[in-house]
């Protein structure tokens, strides 16, 4: 397989994972309608025991998500209320949308998430919640317990950020100040039935992470939020509201968030529908369909992205030199969320950093091609998804008078890609779980 | 296969490796002497054809390479001299030893470089000569050309460091300006049989790269090497002495260097002895024979050491959590020669500081552990070759004090592993194919 064979096939493999996350196709393919009964991954429930069935749900999917479930419910839906982000809804009908703030949660989000909260109020014993999570729900899924404002919610959590709190840290104190998060929505479904459809965008699909775990028992105390806020020394820089709260929690005065054994999660159902692992399984066995030896390296990937590229060219760099760990043709698939430490004044995003750096190292290698994306579409804030480099990609920048160097120098990847045209362009694809990257390795021909 | 199984087995593994590249080893396995006919790797030398049999090398193994050819030799070598790094002498009883100085050339160095010449001089077409080079072998290999001080050397080379010149411009300069590199070693010897003994400690294992290649054809030019001072616009800061031999040169006035169809090259076999990859795939022999599921990913590693160490875990945790790439028992193996950006004050090496940041992405994870160590038994300026952690190591740390975070952060990761008795120490192993990174999973439980 040639150079060209290979980037071709490598853009289908990446296709072929971004189809298994669709988030459409990802509803459907684990929750089924049939005589009567509603499937969701080996669970049955007889739709003639439910009075209501409501839909509900917070992320940048969970519209999209919406619509099969609609089309499979019909009129056995009664109602349901989600929020999105901003230009990321889309026509339901019996469904209200709401758009709201992401990353950083607005009123509109507050506004919704309560509209939320009251349906689940209503709602009884004999009725069954599908909720529908996916990524930015953290955001988009917001409302802080009484006499907390969200100008308040927002200080505690740049407050934990600075001083360096882990993101357990932080979604500690985020739950025991919130109305939803932290098990807390299961509760409020309770005693319904609750089945919560989950599109995966954290490394490790730790349903206790995911939008901060609103359907998932909580590990995490009063106290634990207390002890966090004395090993950073912040007690004084914390709204004297969340303070208050938090004091008031541990004197036994708020009950504590929902714990394992809480019925509410007898009653709830959590199913991960797409995530980074189902991308990269996805893409795997398409790259097997179209006749190459190929493997997982991992789905927990994360570290500096353009240190990651150099690990993930030294692969491909053995797999041509001694066959291992595979023999050519090779295609060896990873996904997770790598960062960029921006030193540069460029333009680019993550993935296409590492394709840059990709280019770099496979400088010269006959049939090796490097693809890096984004599943949302969206690298950084360009309007690409990703990029392609193989062996010739330096040469080829560098009769374009493109040098890689000081545009990897300058986290300026996107303005070293597009005059070569090896930029990744799908436009939003309205799914998010994190990137894919994909070595190829040809025969050396 | 419980944590403390899977340490005791990876330092195994590890000693495989060792013992794989150990430079006497490494030299019997690919040379023996049998009814008077000398087998180097399928070729064969019928003994009784040649007049005289020399030994000469340079490196830090070059002697521990040496003590074996003499006791195969015995009367048949006539005599030899080779280079050594100071304080890594040994006892031979035909052959001279120099100690020399390294990183950095010394006088030392090219007296024995001198003697080296010599020797190639005064034999002739039906002698032998047997070289060995081994890490370091540049350095303790140098000979400038007549009028070029060892001063004017290093500023050259200084001067292509600092401007940011590659590897392959350097040594394009230095080979141009040498009377051994860049396949001059081989000119000289000619027209004598010339069996060149390589123990590898580049990636790649590039012959024309290890020592700036001795006994290989030269790809690059008088010309070249004028365009690199060029390039990067340092012809005014260049010795006058460097700068009037490159010029001589590309007027035609000296010799090019030996170039691809160069008769020298006839009568010469390079044979890599040892190298990371023999150590890599030694080591993989012995994980499956300790009863591993193994995997070689690759003997290219480079880049940020702690960068690396996280693409390493992701792929321990890839094991754990879907099978992928291989199930426990699993054992991962890779080397290369990883760098670290020094921002602290602190102690360690670049195995130590791999072997700790993994530690904090391992933290937590049942039966996982990782080694890290450099096959010279050196990590940076400690006394350590390297260093082990597994899922407990970061709470051990925090239990006898030692936050690992800052420990990073410092550049300290001997400091942190001391305490906690997880040093990897060798003693000098005298022989160098960079480090060797070993990541075990076992069984849950």
């Amino acid at each position: 397989m040639n150079t060209n064979q290979l980037r071709e096939d490598a853009f289908q493999i990446f296709q072929a994972g971004l189809d298994a996350v669709n988030p459409a196709q990802a509803v459907k393919r684990h929750l089924q309608v049939h005589k009567n009964s509603l499937s969701v991954s080996h669970h049955h429930y007889p739709l003639s025991r439910y009075q209501n069935i409501y839909l509900i749900g917070a992320g940048k999917a969970s519209a999209a998500m919406a619509q099969p479930l609609e089309e499979a419910l019909g009129s056995l839906l009664a109602s349901g209320f989600i929020n999105v982000k901003y230009r990321h809804s889309l026509p339901l009908k019996r469904v209200q949308v709401k758009e709201a703030g992401h990353p950083l949660p607005d009123e509109a989000g507050i506004k919704g998430t309560r509209e939320i909260v009251d349906l689940l109020k209503k709602s009884g014993e004999k009725d069954l919640v599908i909720f529908l999570i996916s990524g930015g729900g953290s955001a988009l899924l917001t409302l802080p317990v009484e006499g907390i404002s969200l100008d308040d919610l927002q200080q505690v959590t740049q407050t934990l950020l600075r001083c360096g709190a882990s993101i357990h840290e932080i979604n500690a104190v985020r739950k025991h100040i919130s109305q939803v998060k932290g098990g807390h929505l299961a509760r409020l479904a309770y005693p319904s039935t609750l089945i919560s459809l989950i599109l995966s965008d954290v490394i490790g699909d730790d349903l206790d992470t995911i939008a901060s775990g609103p359907t998932v028992p909580d590990k995490s105390t009063f106290r634990d939020c207390l002890q966090i806020l004395d090993k950073y020394g912040i007690r004084d820089q914390i709204p004297s509201s969340v303070l208050l709260h938090l004091e008031k929690g541990l004197q036994k005065g708020i009950k504590e968030s929902p714990k394992k054994g809480n019925p509410a999660f007898t009653r709830t159902q959590n199913v991960i529908v797409g995530s980074n692992r189902l991308a990269v399984e996805e893409a795997r066995k398409k790259s097997e369909l179209l006749g190459y030896n190929s493997l997982i390296l991992s789905a927990f990937v994360e570290g500096e992205t353009r240190e990651i590229a150099k690990m993930h060219a030294a692969v491909a760099k053995e797999i041509r030199r001694s066959g291992n760990p595979l023999s050519p043709p090779a295609c060896v698939i990873s996904g997770g969320e790598t960062t960029v430490t921006v030193k540069g004044e460029g333009f680019g995003g993550r993935n296409q950093e590492f394709v840059l750096s990709s280019a770099i190292e496979i400088k010269g290698w006959k049939n090796v091609v490097v693809l890096s994306a984004g599943t949302d579409g969206t690298d950084g804030p360009t309007d690409a998804a990703g990029a392609f480099a193989d062996g010739e990609t330096v040469q080829r920048g560098l009769d374009l008078g493109l040098d890689p160097y000081p545009y990897l120098k300058q986290n300026d990847s996107y303005n070293f890609f597009k005059p070569l045209e090896d930029l990744i362009i799908t436009g939003p694809t309205y799914t998010n779980v994190m990137d894919l990257h994909l070595v190829m390795v040809g025969a050396k021909d």
